[in-house]
This record gives structure tokens, sequence and C-alpha cells, in this order.
């Protein structure tokens, strides 16, 4: 089901424009040369409509989000809104600070995205419209490990008819809902969030996933689907890789070579999902 | 006598706060996560003073600092002080810019520090009050290595006393000093001076080990001697691990690895320590 | 014939200012540490003339460029050429925004460069003085490939008398040409493009391979064009060392190893290049 969309990726190899935190830039970078597509960055508010002009589609991450580069976030979405170029969003740290959820809320209320990627306390800020402190993400959070699964479907399914944009919530179980159907994802492994950087990574590739879904015509939550399992199974077929003494530096770079050299087939056998 | 140090890091997991150059940020992170912590990155002034409400401390690291990374510094420095949150001051670069060595100063002079880490030519530039130029770090750095090293262990104990915070003075032979004592450190390898960062990345382990050894009530200077020697016995067992063919970049990884790695007893069993 | 350059940069290590992009910026300062350089970061325009005047060259590389950077560029360019420290420019992204082009070629009209470095799209830009949209670089890049190759390096002949510089082009094949002669490289693999910040990387290796020529008194291109057979050269000797399931990550990681291990003889046993 998901091996059309990785290929997809690498038929049309689509130019992505990132304007991403200088935490993982690089790494993100790197994870989508490695699912065949290209990257550009840059968040210089005076050139990113000619830069967004000549790619595929844009990839927004609120991670060290400045005013100078909030500024080419919102004029970077406009033009790539009046080119119909596909816009990915990742609120990375919303509810941490007034400054990310404004502008989260703020790039929602004006734009309209392809999908919005977060961890369940991010997606959670921007449903109720404002920020919950540090840990304090417990009702749906719970609902999604524990057996309440069918309230956090409820919920991913009524966000994202609200936004109009395919809502992943990513965790130990990941959900992708568009306004009628939900995936709900096991794959990855909890050694992925002792790396920095793989939920940037995920919003990376996504962006492209997204592209080629577009491109092809082919269903755009399903596209992100098969992104977040390309990803965890990534992360999986890296992990079997690890050597004794090897630890989440050396595991950063296997995952990034597991996507460079994951096919279709094993991307389509690894999927762990079900559709609700 | 380590041990206990690495360990309340792992079981207290402090969320730390950097304000760090874009060269090395991303193996700072790493380096922070692989000791058993979380980073947040940001530099916008107008949130840090949120973001460091959330966190259990903050590093300021002077590489790559502009004008408005230097506001978010003191911004976050006297929200951080007055909320009683640890500060560790890295002054990379201080003595080769005016702008640098005014900044370090600035923020010694404002605030209380838990830490002060740099190579001898940055901590000398910090006692006398204007920089040296490049290499002219004669006096006290040959002092450290050669036979006198009383005179550098006495400096770093004075100086201790007069900015009223834990000196970490890393190069060859580490010295970690406060007002009473001063741990001499033996740990560590030529070759990790040939990668980017090693530094950047002792003082982001350096914040959470000051972190969690103020939650504790442990002695703070031994939670600095801990991270330094920490930081050392993984470039040690890291060049273990090399094969023929590795270099700086495979270094550079298998080092974070082994801070991912490391126990307690691994720590106290490779620690070259000697107090004076 | 290229050995004594890879030697000379050992040798003298020089110092070397780098106004560079976050995407690359610490892989770039890894490579320069593993050919036996030294690298400095900084683009505040406060401290890049003080900088620069501790440095032996600059290397001003477009990518992600913003105004507060383009200020520092502008700064340090005219210290440099003021205090006689080599210059070498990237013209990342030249033709691809209009902020970009119009920078680089400000920066050339400006001051006069040792070298610079881009793809064949980049290098036409300044060629011609505005941007050939994406893709649109035919002409003189169909050239380097094809059988037409005795008109581009006419063409980088040309354009290193009228920019009064060496002017590099890489690409499958590499020229690097003064106003007299070009040497033709057939070094590297096209895998080397799935990896963010192979060029930047070369830029910064490049550098230092120009300070460590001047200072030595040898030819500036045959610098330039052993610094590209030494990327290309560590690139063919990365490759060998890939394992089944390694991917761009790892591959990035025994690029850099290489340069580390490089010795002048496997660099002189290892160049592919004819003089025309």
């Amino acid at each position: 089901m998901f091996k059309k969309h990785l290929e997809a990726v690498r038929e049309t190899a689509p130019l992505i424009h990132n304007i991403t935190n200088y935490v993982t830039v690089n790494d993100v970078a790197n994870a989508i040369l490695a699912v065949g597509a290209s990257p550009i960055m840059t968040a210089e508010p005076d050139e990113v409509e000619e830069i967004i002009a000549v790619c595929s589609g844009l990839n927004i991450n609120l991670g060290t989000l400045t005013r100078a580069t909030i500024a080419a976030m919102f004029r970077a979405a406009a033009k790539a809104q009046a080119l119909g170029r596909p816009r990915v969003l990742d609120p990375v740290g919303a509810g941490a600070s007034t400054l990310r959820t404004e502008t989260a809320l703020g790039l929602l209320s004006q734009f309209r995205f392809s999908a919005v990627r977060g961890n369940i306390s991010e997606i959670k800020t921007l449903a109720v419209g404002h920020g919950a402190t540090k840990g304090v993400d417990a009702d749906v959070g719970d609902a999604i490990t524990a057996g309440a699964l069918d309230a956090a479907v409820d919920f991913a399914k009524k966000l994202s008819a609200r936004l109009g944009c395919v809502v992943a919530i990513t965790g130990a179980t990941d959900l992708v809902a568009d306004a009628q159907k939900c995936f709900v994802i096991r794959n990855g492994r909890a050694e992925m969030g002792r790396i920095t950087g793989t939920g940037c990574q995920l919003s990376g590739i996504l962006t492209a996933f997204v592209c080629a879904a577009k491109t092809r015509g082919n269903d755009v939550a399903e596209a992100v689907a098969a992104a977040v399992c390309a990803m965890g199974v990534a992360g999986e077929i890296a992990w079997q890789r690890m050597l004794s003494g090897d630890g989440n530096s050396t595991y950063r770079n296997r995952i990034i070579d597991a996507l460079f050299n994951l096919t279709g087939d094993a991307l389509d056998a690894g999927a762990k999902c079900e559709l609700r």
C-alpha cells in the first residue's frame, strides 16, 4: 500500500524548501536526500518567495524560530499557497512558549496546510488554542498508549476536519488522520527519542511524500502515513544493525542510512499500520 | 566517587536550555541526550524567559554569538537567576574579539554562574579582563602541562573565589576548582582536539551534571569534575573502538556513543583524577 | 604534484574564518580539521574584522545568507583584502534568488578573490550577471560532460581572466582554471551528491589549501586543483569502505575520515587530473 508513495518520491524527486531549526537541519537535509528528494534551506524573508517558487513544497518547522524567521515563514507560506505548493507545519515546542504557540496558531489561521505533524503535547496545543505546560499532556496522551485509543482517533479526525489538513500525532503509537479515516501506526523504537531530530527528519521527508502524492494524484493522508511508517521501519532496520558499544550518534547515522536503502517492498513488509 | 553524579543525571533527567553556537549544536544536543538529560535550544530574546522557566538549567555558549543572541543570553541569565536555575558559561573565543570578551565579562559581572568552562586562553581572558591574542596563553598555559602545576591550581582556586563559581580549565590536563579544592584530571586524548565541538559538548553535559547535583544537594565542583572525567573517559573508550581508516568524523560519533553507554562503574574505574 | 599542497596545509595549519550556512557548518568544520587546518565560524558583523585579523584566510559561503550575514561578508572581505588574507567565494544558490545573485556579484565587483568555487549553474550566473532558473544550465553544463570539453575549458579560463581569480567548476567533471591553464579532474563519485554539503566542505578545505599555497609561494590554481582532487579521492576511498546497509549518512562520515587519513602519496596516486 505504501510502496507506491516511496516510489513516487524517488521518481518525482521533489525539491523541498525548509524553514527549519539550526539544531537538526543537517540531518533533515540528509534524510530528505536519503528518500530521493532534494532540500533547500533558507529563512531570509527577502528571498523565501523566490525560493519557494522553484520548489515543490514547503516544510515549516518552529524549532529555534526567531522574529526574523517567523517573518520568513509567513511570507513563504503565503507565496506557497498562492502558487499551490503543498505546505507542512511542524509546530516544535508549541505550548512551551507564547511565541511558538501564537506562531503556530497564526500560521494555521492564515494559511491552509496539507499536513501538520507534532507530538501529542504540541498537537493538543493547536487544538485547544493555548499551551499546556511541560508534562501536562495527560488526557489525550494517555489515550493513545492506553486502552482508550478510540478517543484519540476521534480527536485526530475531528481536528483534521477543523484544520482542513492531515493531522499526524507521533509518539509510541502514531496517528495519521484526515476527516474520514485514521491510520494507527506502531512502527519505530523508543530509542529514537534519544536522538535529537527524528521528528524534524520525519517532517522533512513527509513533505516530500506529500509533494509526490499531489503530483501523482494520490491520497495525501495515505502518503503521510507512508512517511511515518518509513521513518519507523528505518528506525527498526537501523536498530538491527547496532553493534555493541554503539549509541545514539551511530543510531542517528544508521536511521538515515536505512531510509537511503529502504525499498518499497521492505516498507510494505515492515509497516505495522491499521486503518480506523 | 563520580558514579553518583552520572546516576543522578540519569535519574533526574534535567531539561537543559542551551543558547549555543550553530556549528556544534547538534552534537551538543545528542551528547546531552546521551548522558540521560534533555536539550532545548533557543536564542530568541522574546521566548527565552518562558523556556528557561520550564527547564532545570541554562548553558550559555558564546560561539557564533550575534547581537540578537547576546540579548537572549542576558535575558535568559536574569530569569534563570531569579528562578534559582543553575547557570553555566562557556566563553568560546573570549579574547579573540572584543565582542566576545565584553559579553563574557558582562555576563560574569551581572550574574552569578554555577560554573565556567573554557580553555586556558579563554579563562585567562576572564581573569585579566581583556583578551590575549591568538597563541598568547603562555604563562598559565605552560604551567598546567609542565612542572609548575601548583601555580595553575592556585590560579584556578583564586579565580573561583573571585567569580564565586566553579572554574573548569580544560586542555591536556584539566583543572576543576572551587575556592577550597582543585581536581586535576588527566583523561581524554589529544585527538579529541581534531573534532569540532568536544568542548561545547562538555559544557552541555556539565550543565546537566550541575543541575542534578543541585537537585540532590551534592557538591557542585565534584559534579563538574565528574562531567569532565566522563567526557575524557568517553574519548578514551571511543578511541579503543576506532578501526583502520576511521578518522575524526567517526571519532565524533563514537565519543557520543561512549557517553550513551557509559556506566557509573566505568566512569569511576576510568577516572584519572587527583585532588589538590 | 599535489602532495606538496596537502603537506603544506598540514605543516602551516592555517586558521580559516568561515562565514557559512547553518546546514553544513559542522561538516565544514570537521573537514577543515581533517586536512590539518583549523576553523573559526562567525557571521556577526561587529566582530568579523577582528576575527579575520587573527586568521589566515576567509571562506564566504552564500548558503542560508541573511541580511545580517551579508553585512558580515562585506565587512570581513574588506578587512581580509586590506590585510592581504586570501579570500574564497562559494556562491551557493547564485541564480536561485535575486538576493544570492546580487550578493555574489557585489562581492566579486568590490573585492578580489583568490578562488571562486561552484557548480556550473552558479558559475554561469556569475559569468552572465543574472540568474538562470533551476535546471537551465544547459549550454556550458552539457559541454563539460559531453564531447565539447574544449568550450568549457575556454569558458573557465576566460572567466578566470575576467574575475582575476581561480575559477573552480565542480560536477561530474571538475574544472579548475586560471587565465593560462585549466585542470580537468575526474575524481569523486556521483553518490557524493546524495550527501548535503560536500561542496561546502570542499570550499572550506580549498581555502586552507589556498592559504598554505600563498604562505609557501606555490601556484594557487594548482593548490585549488589539489583540494578538488583531495575531496574526490576521499570520496572514492570512503566508498570502498561502505558496507551493506550503509547509506548517505555513513558515507558523509567516511569521506571526512578519508580526508583525515589522506596521505600526500595517496592523493598523487589517486588524482585523475589532466592539464589543458
